[in-house]
């Protein structure tokens, strides 16, 4: 295996559709993900089997994972508790992703929890997702800041990866929620931590909101992280938090990598094909930007 | 000096206001590039000597120079001929800055003349220039690749530059002119560059068209640029290659090197008032990130 290899997980169907204000047909919603999947995204985060009241587009978790097409791809949905872990097995998903912030603020308004109980109830849901012979990741949010809270140090990170860790945790998601990293801190948190606990494999999910999502990926592409989050058109947010716009965009990522000569699955004309049809799907202008540039090697006549 | 500071030049004035369509008036343009000035910002590349038909928007180059706050103020013009180096002179501008591209095809329909003739105009140029004890800059526009002509080796920008060197020229800036660049080319480039050409003053003047403006700058900041170009807001583009779009972002580009701990006179706080003062101006959503998303230490009331 070629160290350099980079794998991406698509959260369009999660992090890019729960912020989506009108409601998305499934029969779309089926469409665009597997028009990724089809692109050659080897994993994607496609739904959340979360409260219908708290997010209703994310209301057909269920049937999405039914009929979205699962050879040749890892299927993650994100769950807020037990009652989604059991849904998710039911559905038979891959791996569950639970969240819990690093900010006690931000838990509190993202999950109404305290941090401590979020802990204490992810290690449930993973006793019982392992039973279950399947994986869980755990996303820190606001890894690299709250909104709320300000920046703070990587110690504060490292203590609640400690206490997950001691409860069976493995994989854990820096998440980078409002978009307040710089390279220079994605780069140190993400020394520090590998140092720390280097046999943990740490995913980077990045939000563009002050420019910076593509250099803080190559940042922590540098630093040795290989698994990153994106979405298609650069959709998402986070509900919970003032300021948060999209996530990091797929094709722009997977465009950049493929100049870098960076070894990685998704094809990109496939990408900007898909993510224009969900651009007119969704009928807003998406923030991508190859989308609308074409790739760098494309020439005009003179 | 601390080896490590970064020096901006503002080219709002010249790059961003030759792409607006409508007229803005000689006043407001004076008022925006005042307030880029009084931000801290220490080199304005404030219009540009061109012909009035060719760039109509251009054509109170004279009163702005006249009428921008000029100290603590490098200033800078563009020219395209030997004509606009008299006009600049007699403006009394720090330097001049002429344009010839990579591309063959690029330079021909950017100021219709061959590389070569491009090359020894700008010799004449250079001579009259230093004989009013001023200085030439030489921008290389589709430095890493053209729309026209596709990506090319380091070797092909090398031969230029080394031509102009023996015809006294010392002062190069790079150009993504289209944003085709990607950090590790412009690692590679920078680094050979500077390798072969140790005492020249290298600049980079990027463009976010496939969302890689912070991270090529990033690329060339770890590979020993400290010069870079940007604009207010992000505007700009090349009216002659197809696909262009906005230069770095001026308050963008302050707010990244801030958070990374990189010494340089702008004041964000400053540049955001500014570019939002612009954007309304200008009566168009401008490219920008941190002017809507706000400072990442900026925090909310939870």
């Amino acid at each position: 295996m070629d160290n350099r290899r980079v794998f991406i997980t698509d959260v369009t169907g999660r992090d890019g559709f729960q912020m989506e204000k009108h409601w998305i047909k499934t029969e779309d919603k089926i469409r665009i993900i597997n028009r990724i999947i089809n692109s050659g995204v080897k994993r994607i985060e496609a739904t959340s089997f979360v409260s219908p009241k708290a997010i209703p587009q994310l209301r057909d978790a269920k049937e999405v994972i039914e009929l979205i097409k699962r050879d040749n791809v890892e299927v993650v949905t994100l769950i807020p508790n037990i009652k989604g872990a059991e849904l998710a097995m039911e559905a038979d998903v891959d791996e569950v992703n639970v969240v819990v912030s690093i900010s006690e603020t931000h838990n509190k308004k993202n999950i109404n929890k305290t941090v401590d109980q979020s802990v204490k109830d992810i290690a449930e849901i993973n006793k019982f997702v392992v039973s279950n012979n399947k994986r869980v990741n755990v996303s820190l949010a606001t890894t690299f800041g709250c909104p709320f809270e300000g920046i703070y140090e990587v110690r504060k990170v490292s203590e609640i990866i400690k206490k997950l860790m001691s409860m069976g945790l493995k994989r854990f998601t820096l998440a980078d929620t409002t978009g307040m990293a710089n390279p220079t801190q994605v780069s140190d948190f993400v020394i520090h931590l590998k140092t720390v606990f280097p046999d943990v494999q740490f995913s980077l999910h990045l939000h563009n909101t002050r420019g910076m999502g593509l250099v803080n990926l190559y940042s922590g592409y540098n630093a040795g992280i290989r698994h990153f989050d994106a979405s298609l058109g650069g959709i998402g947010g986070c509900p919970f938090a003032p300021g948060a716009t999209g996530n990091v965009c797929l094709e722009d990522v997977v465009h950049m990598l493929h100049y870098m000569n960076i070894p990685l699955d998704p094809d990109i004309d496939e990408l900007i094909k898909a993510a224009k049809q969900m651009e007119t799907l969704l009928g807003y202008k998406l923030p991508g930007q190859v989308m609308r540039a074409g790739i760098s090697t494309a020439t005009f006549e003179s």
